[in-house]
């Protein structure tokens, strides 16, 4: 006899990217920031370090809130700050989406919004998109007709391109909300500052942000949404008072003061993602123009599996993706479900280690 | 129009403590410990804010998990980590309450657990105490054959007390589950140590756990859960992937491993704790002998809200509480709604300015 939920007993569960916890992997599976946060970040955690811990965590989060303010051109009640990015995603649902309301993705994209909109009780649509990345705006006509949601990642992952602000605005519900997951906004030639907020529907619009990529604070837990005051009081009754611990808070606030340094780790990240877009094309990779921090490689004639195996048995780690449920033909007309190798980029040498270790896989 | 979900829309949210951002207040309303985690915690974390901060935490927590393994003599699979006691809470109703089910708490106790119960569109029911903190067997009976969970503080807040195994065991749902929450489990005399899992209907038993209290850590947020591996691998798919950040677990493990420095910061706050409960019983309020780290005082002749504020305005800050839906007697046989002050335990030096303060307003 089960006591949970029946739509939880149903479920799997999300499997994250693989973390090995011993040493001497180059690991390019899970879009970290090959380099380190701001010396102002740690330093600022030194200092609280030595602080008291013992008392509890400023609920409000002032000084982060008002900082990201700052930043995005909106006043503080416009940020929410959250446990990681993810942590807002599931207070986006839990706020808006009762048992069997509908919500909207494009696919293939980020597979968690399923199990989200699952645990929740509520049912997804899928938006298919074509071998280009775009969609059908007539079927999107009709899924966004009956959704209270559409989650939409720009840039976009495993694809790493960049849709519109027609696109994105084309997609919002006439009876609901869209959520702008940008987690990976940061590394696009021209990051968004949150724009969208202020145009004619920009009420209907919540935009979630990670320190996870861009800030290379993976390992502290740290996001925030952007919304309207009404959308942004709602979700935080929601939330726990004390989502964010103090050196969390500690850290990004520190992060957000040093936003230079933040750019210059996305400049380099850029920089290295388009050589290695390059070197994968003339290996015969499929490699869309990413404006991420990791490219979307898909080969006519070799086995991604294989590869991702092979390059496993050298300690390289890169994410194998497969998206059943979406259909593109290859060179001959042959539909095939979507499979590829999404891979993060890190450092120069880790680059070029990867490519030395792919280039006899494919001769 | 509102996008919210109708019992998002309806509720008021959870006010926690005051949290005042200025310096110079002896603060005595939010439980926290007045003395520094363990010196090795801090040192924990000093290594690791050198480590790398750009990588995701281990999502299965694995040396945390081991560590609380041991001291409470389950296996690891029995424990899964959360971002603070609250976000267990959140996920246990996330995982057993379906919209109209039911969940049974004792009340007066913590009021959290109704708004986490509507939020997630369920309902509660209050089993009402009696001036002696303990509840009518035949009106248990009758509430928990309804209900899906029954949640237990033990030690109860605000009062104190400890209720026994057998009248723990007494709440277990026929139809369900049973989540104690020993927030406040290392004060009392005889801390508890998951005995109740290895009971005969232990795999109905969920327990809950701080290091907020105990531990000196509300400023780092981490708690966990202990269960059956059943309930924990159902729970694990309900929860993000990387809840507890890099640092948190860190500071946990290395508090895990200095478990004296704990216990003897236990034993000085009840050495406090008894000291005070004494200084205020002679000055007339009723306090009920606590096994926490604060007490719970009502003044027969002196009205709680004024005591209140005057402390404030001293800059002592404890908690004002009233519990509407459950009245008591008082001298003269008249019912009241319950109210009261709620006092954490400072150090010495800070419960002596308490008294000071306290003194002149009662005589």
């Amino acid at each position: 006899m089960s006591f949970f939920r029946p739509n939880v007993d149903q479920l799997h569960g999300y499997a994250p990217g693989e973390q090995p916890q011993d040493s001497g992997w180059i690991k390019l599976n899970t879009n970290e920031n090959p380099y380190p946060p701001s010396p102002k970040v740690i330093e600022a955690l030194q200092q609280r370090i030595k602080g008291r811990l013992n008392i509890y965590p400023d609920p409000l989060a002032t000084d982060f809130r008002r900082l990201v303010a700052e930043r995005f051109n909106v006043d503080p009640d416009w940020v929410i700050p959250a446990n990681g990015s993810d942590e807002n995603l599931t207070l986006i649902m839990r706020c808006f989406i009762d048992p069997h309301e509908r919500v909207v993705y494009p696919y293939p994209s980020y597979i968690l919004y399923e199990t989200l909109v699952q645990l929740q009780g509520g049912t997804f649509d899928r938006l298919l998109l074509k071998p280009d990345w775009t969609w059908d705006p007539t079927d999107a006509a009709k899924l966004i007709e009956r959704a209270k949601l559409t989650i939409i990642p720009n840039p976009n992952s495993p694809s790493g391109n960049r849709w519109s602000d027609a696109e994105i605005l084309s997609l919002i519900p006439p009876q609901g909300l869209l959520v702008l997951d940008e987690a990976y906004g940061d590394f696009a030639d021209k990051p968004h500052r949150a724009e969208l907020l202020h145009s004619e529907r920009g009420n209907r619009i919540i935009i979630t942000r990670s320190f996870s990529k861009s800030f290379s604070m993976a390992g502290i837990r740290l996001g925030f949404a952007l919304a309207h005051p009404d959308l942004i009081a709602g979700m935080r009754k929601m939330k726990d008072s004390y989502n964010c611990d103090t050196l969390s808070l500690a850290a990004g606030t520190a992060a957000l003061q040093d936003w230079d340094w933040m750019e210059a780790n996305c400049r380099k990240v850029a920089a290295t993602r388009n050589r290695l877009t390059a070197e994968l094309r003339a290996l015969g990779f499929h490699v869309p123009d990413s404006q991420t921090n990791f490219v979307w490689a898909q080969h006519p004639t070799h086995c991604a599996k294989e590869i991702y195996e092979n390059l496993k048995t050298r300690k390289i780690l890169v994410r194998l993706m497969g998206f059943n449920g979406v259909h593109w033909p290859d060179a001959k007309g042959n539909l095939h479900p979507v499979t590829g190798l999404r891979i993060s980029i890190g450092t120069d040498a880790e680059t070029d280690a990867l490519l030395t270790a792919l280039k006899p896989l494919l001769a």
